[in-house]
């Protein structure tokens, strides 16, 4: 145990190795991946969750000292760094569940047999090496481990520097069950420096580093994008809308916008911003208002009519992602003016129509380019667990490769295998 | 006429829009794509190609003014600038050949049913607005605009400045087919100035601008890659590769590695570097010096013994593209050797091996990690139209979003559309 937690707080020294290295480590052990079974990486992934739960008073012990390290902190921020023995549970089942999933590495995603008798097939292979550049939650060390693993890829995990201790821990205690299970450690490898040119290394290796996905706060995003060389993969931001069509039914109106407002304010599948029809303004927000209790309203001006206690919106409201209970009310003309509105002001993550009209819902649906667009349930279902991807190592809001919820799938690329007799090309 | 060729040359004045200006109205003009079908699209990609038949006689007159201009340029260069009646048929038959590919866009890639009764689709839609960025051939604005559009994106074409009139004639072409049509001329929007600062404020609309796809050499390819922080999709080198295994029929292999090589030595999908298993290097190696008449060889030590012109390679030929009649020539001693050298050395563009063992050829396309992998066939037909993808932006050598040839479905992204009955989220 001594052993362990000494690496893991090892920052400086002539031991640590360069991004360079690290990546190049990482390289080889995706090569070794390359050539394991679906079944290997399961029972890999199995044993690092038994080794999570065996070595549970290690990893807590080690979260011990970042909490103690961590002063100045918010309540929840502490609570996002800390470890209990019930949450170290949940990591290992966590890492359970993907262990389960359906292995898409070798999937035949397509196939056809040119004229000449060339046959041609394209199939699902690991990404490579992926690094995630995450903040304070320990468990994302697990999560994406086991994802990226599942994948057949090698990982590079960067963690911030309040969870530095617990981040090790469970970093080494993966890297040792993969060994136990003759894997390479280096399939799982934890950044051992808080360095901040370290980071700025690592974007720069175009090339030898496959993707770069950052899990945190706006700022960390920008940050690796601005930067990155790798390309990226992120998170965005969630300023999703719930728009109530003309020939919405009320009653589930209602049920949606209490769900997707108030079952969790601060998730990025939460309403920000709630769009009318003025044919049903008048009936449906007094109603709705008394429904949302605690919920500041901060409404345009022909929704004030109908809103006792709606303060005015401004044009920084229709733009806000406010993570908490404050709605945004418009009341808009048409469905036009709903896609409008959302075009203009959305992050594209999550949207939604309440209507019973068929053309309502084909022209919104049709018409939104968001990575998850609902007719008559709430946008909080925008979830890997939801959607029954299993888990996910994040919501993707970019187009290119993956877009919404990100699981084993998202973390694998496709290469073309063509098999012959000597066909030569005229 | 007139008009047009003064429109395609103003490069300076208030009227040119800056970047963030023209990839608004690009943007514009996508949300209207968005609304259209495949047959609108199609019948758009006809006129097209009509228009650009009816009105060769001004693209001509333009291309006459670029070639004037053009002074100091090598015969290779004039050539690939310079169009014809048959090259502007060719390109009209072009747009015509992408008009009636398939419609990759509503395609249903996935789609399923939740227990809480959610039905989720998994539906391609276009990425949206994408700058494609390329040098002397002009006919690139003729294909690029085709495949973008048959997808139902936007596109904005910045060509290099040699080409500029002609360009701006065919762009001016697009543009007013598609308004004929009663589509948005800016959906094809050619950037009418060469300042290279222009390019750079392009590249740093991030959100807005959707994909950039540099078409040109390593030098273009990396000032991209190197400033934008939109995504990028680029072609990369062919550092092809075809290994020779113990077990070829050397009949095949021979005719493959003449293919390979000679059919037309200056593209990205021809051979560089032939590895060649030991055990048979003595019989194989004298035998296709005899065929390869012309060809340059550059031989490791072990395969000199066996051929009498090759010079020594040095470790730089090993990374070399050649894109010339020079082969450098390696003796190996297993399969595995042959996928370590391909993944030191290779670019993982295209690259083959020539056996009648099953498990030779299982390990190599396995362990092999590039965009093409090849059994029994020449790297050669690493290509679009070869593949049957009708057409192709490009290759991409890149693993996230698309690997290999790119055609229309390569210019799509998904969206999510969840249908439900007023469910929430627990």
């Amino acid at each position: 145990m001594d052993v362990v937690s000494t690496r893991g707080e090892k920052e400086e020294g002539s031991e640590i190795p360069s991004a360079g290295e690290l990546v190049r480590e990482a390289r080889a052990a995706a090569r070794i991946l390359l050539e394991t079974t679906g079944s290997q990486r399961k029972e890999a992934l199995s044993a690092i969750a038994d080794a999570l739960e065996a070595r549970e008073k290690e990893i807590l012990a080690a979260n011990r000292r970042d909490l103690e390290r961590a002063t100045g902190i918010t309540e929840a921020f502490r609570d996002r760094l800390t470890l209990t023995p019930e949450r170290v549970k949940k990591m290992a089942a966590g890492v359970r569940t993907v262990a389960g999933l359906t292995d898409p590495v070798g999937e035949i995603v397509s196939g056809w047999t040119l004229p000449n008798g060339l046959r041609i097939e394209q199939v699902r292979v690991p990404i490579g090496v992926v690094a995630v550049i995450y903040e304070s939650r320990p468990n994302v060390t697990a999560d994406a481990a086991a994802l990226t693993l599942k994948s057949g890829n090698a990982i590079i995990l960067r963690g911030g520097k309040e969870a530095f201790s617990s981040n090790a821990a469970i970093a080494d205690v993966i890297a040792e069950a993969l060994d136990g299970r003759g894997l390479p450690a280096a399939a799982v490898s934890f950044v051992r420096t808080t360095d901040r040119s370290f980071v700025d290394d690592l974007l720069s290796l175009e090339g030898e580093l496959d993707v770069v996905i950052p899990r945190g706060g706006e700022g960390l995003i920008r940050r690796v994008v601005e930067r990155s060389r790798v390309p990226v993969i992120y998170h965005g931001a969630g300023i999703c809308h719930t728009y109530i069509d003309a020939d919405a039914d009320l009653e589930k109106a209602e049920r949606i916008v209490v769900n997707a407002k108030c079952s969790r304010p601060g998730v990025c599948n939460a309403m920000e911003t709630l769009l009318v029809h003025r044919a049903i303004a008048e009936k449906f927000l007094p109603r709705l208002e008394k429904v949302l209790e605690g919920v500041e309203l901060r409404g345009c001006e022909r929704s004030r009519a109908f809103l006792s206690s709606a303060k005015p919106a401004t044009e920084e409201d229709w733009a806000a992602e406010y993570l908490s209970k404050i709605l945004a009310v418009r009341v808009v003309e048409s469905v036009e003016e709903a896609v409008d509105h959302i075009e203009r002001y959305g992050s594209h993550l999550a949207d939604a129509i309440v209507t019973e009209s068929i053309s309502a819902a084909e022209r919104f649906t049709r018409s939104v380019d968001s990575a998850a667009v609902y007719v008559n349930a709430s946008t909080r279902f925008t979830d890997g667990g939801e959607f029954g991807l299993g888990a996910e190592i994040g919501i993707s809001t970019q187009k290119l490769h993956a877009r919404g919820p990100m699981g084993p799938r998202e973390l694998t690329t496709t290469k073309y295998v063509v098999r012959g007799d000597g066909q030569v090309r005229d």
